[in-house]
């Protein structure tokens, strides 16, 4: 399974590194965040389900292996290759941070160490999918602390970068803070609070506004949130009040929400609808949030699609997945990247982090009184216990960090392989 | 399948509709591009194929419908309900833009035409799946045209927005002019010209560059491509020069291309290579693309990641799907929305291309002597003939489009519709 879903270098390394009788070195690959996010001061670890569910099955096909073998790139391969792959199974070991932890730019987030091929493939999968969590994870933090105690409700699947990545943006919204999510999926796969009750198009399609109210409020009693922006919200607001309980809420997704957020509060206060909530959607980021709270517009929650799913001031991180060191018969070969300003650190590390700095040493040194965050998820191909459920991961991220912004320093043993690797 | 991939306030209001009785009104949706992304002056349509796929593959699941049960949200949908979505099949109409056309700002792509639930449903994943490789094609066209004849290769699956995203990114890619892409199951699954050879990994695993650098030569023979800057560019240069025949190309992934690119050419040259290729990759997008050819940098491919990928300077676009009419017996409503700046049109319409401007009307207008954009996909919801071809796809994009801007006009059908829906 997803065999092919990497980018065509891993599998022509692989055949190259089979030819040239690698296959039985141990590589140790570092995954790290080089660069921030713009706007970021950190980031919120998360996608490690997604690395563990990939590297445990990761398979060739037949029909694939006989569709690559067609390709001119490995006209030249071992035969001895094919067979090799039709039986690929990921035999390593990954330390990782565990999802939900914040990090830093220069951070290691994930280690794999695995015969050389088994590390190579992986890459281009681990990178997408552990960096997109990661973004959106420290994308909902920022909106649940803007939000200072309003809840934030994640609306970004018809936004995220196909349906399926609205699925997963959801999660990492939920770990970072988010309380729930329109996403219906999301909600029966990982058990997220899932919300919604109706659209522009559901007022629209019944003669008069009140009728589409009070049909609605026929179904969903209680849980019942009008929209009541289609044609003009302080007149929807009237006819939800007119209507009166039971209203859990009331939405405007158009406008100017400082000023609309007021009167309809006073609509409702004095319809004795002073239990309803008032909901704001609608290109909503945390700058415009932060700026209602300090306002003090008496909205209750906020909807967030665009900004929250595709982390639009930040859509991408430089995270890079480098090979840090190789381990043959009694000799183990530090490896580093120098070109200009895109150098690599050598070396299995560990990220050891103290109350109050994060020191980067190296795998197997012992720093008592520090947590070493980078833990073991999978060894010799095996996971080593379940991974944490989703309130666990919640209830690991940090707001704000502290100390932050955190210092980082490099162990002595760090610093004389560096100076070793690059003399 | 698929069924709970939507947001949630699309199935309560089918359980809405369904007791409203309204299960057997046609209605007709609009999907539109309401804004351009940020920085384009048009759109290229892509993700056609995705739309398809979905609505004649969207099911219900008997466990999927038991957890929706659970929900408080339908705690008073009607039983019936519940047995309507095991048997639910999309029976409607689509009318769909082609992919690979060009679009402007407040142009239908799409019109659903179906009984009110059917159509409501796909609202999320349509919008999602759509504008997602409509950003992505429209983001290839800008970098492909930048590069003026020179081949630019997607490299973005990395940075995509989950690794699944990477394959379709690389899809739209394609259509929107770029020569390849790094992603292996996009050519397996599309038969999209797939491109890649080695890492720095590559040539860290080996102990030294030339050893790296024969290695891959062996393998990969007139395929060859030596990615020089794991050490030093230049030396690297000279080390793959040394080397000689076949070498197809050289890359460079850092560093100052005007620079290198123009002393790398020299070495080749002067070791009798004149045929090998420069190709550069790393932050590239199309104004550093404009900027090199315009500077005449002998640099012969582009490879762009993160920029093509997540089109990282325009992460979404302003698409909107919403209710245009309702079709009862003997009578038809139509509805528009009439927000404070998130206004829509009302009626079914179809959008008439003439060479020097185009015109939107009214479904049932006749129009001589334009192209109905519009065109039947799915019909009672039969696909109406086999898709177009990738190449044929390819082959629809204009650039640059021809008359540019393009003006739009209304017909005086519609005029007179939205004077009438609006009094």
């Amino acid at each position: 399974m997803n065999g092919l879903l990497t980018d065509l270098y891993e599998l022509t390394m692989a055949a190259g590194y089979f030819a040239a009788g690698k296959q039985h070195e141990t590589g140790t690959f570092e995954f790290t965040i080089r660069r921030l996010p713009r706007n970021r001061d950190f980031v919120v670890a998360a996608g490690l389900h997604r690395a563990v569910d990939y590297l445990l099955n990761l398979r060739f096909e037949a029909d694939e292996i006989a569709w690559l073998r067609g390709l001119p790139h490995f006209r030249h391969a071992k035969p001895a290759f094919w067979e090799y792959l039709a039986s690929f199974r990921f035999t390593g070991d990954v330390f990782a941070v565990p999802e939900g932890t914040v990090l830093y730019a220069g951070q290691p987030l994930m280690n794999i160490r695995a015969p050389l091929i088994e590390g190579q493939i992986p890459e281009t999968y681990l990178l997408s999918a552990v960096s997109f969590e990661t973004l959106i994870a420290s994308k909902a933090v920022r909106l649940a602390h803007a939000a200072d105690g309003r809840g934030v409700f994640d609306y970004g699947t018809r936004r995220a970068h196909t349906p399926e990545a609205g699925v997963l943006s959801a999660r990492a919204a939920y770990i970072g803070g988010c309380a729930g999510t329109s996403n219906t999926l999301a909600g029966y796969r990982y058990g997220i609070p899932v919300v919604g009750t109706a659209a522009h198009s559901w007022v629209m399609a019944f003669d008069s506004e009140t009728e589409a109210f009070r049909e609605l409020q026929n179904l969903l009693a209680d849980q019942t949130v009008q929209l009541v922006d289609t044609y003009d919200a302080i007149e929807g607001a009237r006819t939800a009040a007119r209507l009166g309980k039971p209203l859990w809420g009331v939405r405007i997704d158009s406008g100017d929400f400082f000023l609309l957020s007021r009167r309809i509060r006073r609509i409702l206060d004095d319809a004795g609808l002073t239990e309803t909530r008032i909901i704001a959607s609608g290109d909503l980021d945390e700058v415009r949030i932060a700026a209602i709270v300090e306002d003090g517009a008496p909205i209750d929650a906020f909807g967030v699609g665009t900004e929250l799913a595709t982390s639009a001031d930040a859509p991408s991180m430089g995270s890079i997945y480098k090979l840090v060191e190789i381990e043959r018969p009694g000799h183990t070969r530090y490896t580093a990247k120098h070109s200009a300003e895109k150098g690599t650190i050598p070396g299995a590390k560990q990220l050891f982090r103290f109350p109050d700095y994060d020191l980067l040493g190296l795998h197997d040194e012992c720093v008592p009184g520090a947590e070493a965050l980078l833990k073991p998820v999978i060894l010799g191909g095996e996971l080593v216990e379940p991974l944490p459920s989703l309130e666990e991961i919640r209830k690991r991220v940090e707001w704000p960090p502290k100390p932050f912004p955190r210092l980082m320093k490099r162990s002595d043993a760090l610093e004389n392989l560096m100076a070793e690797v690059t003399a």
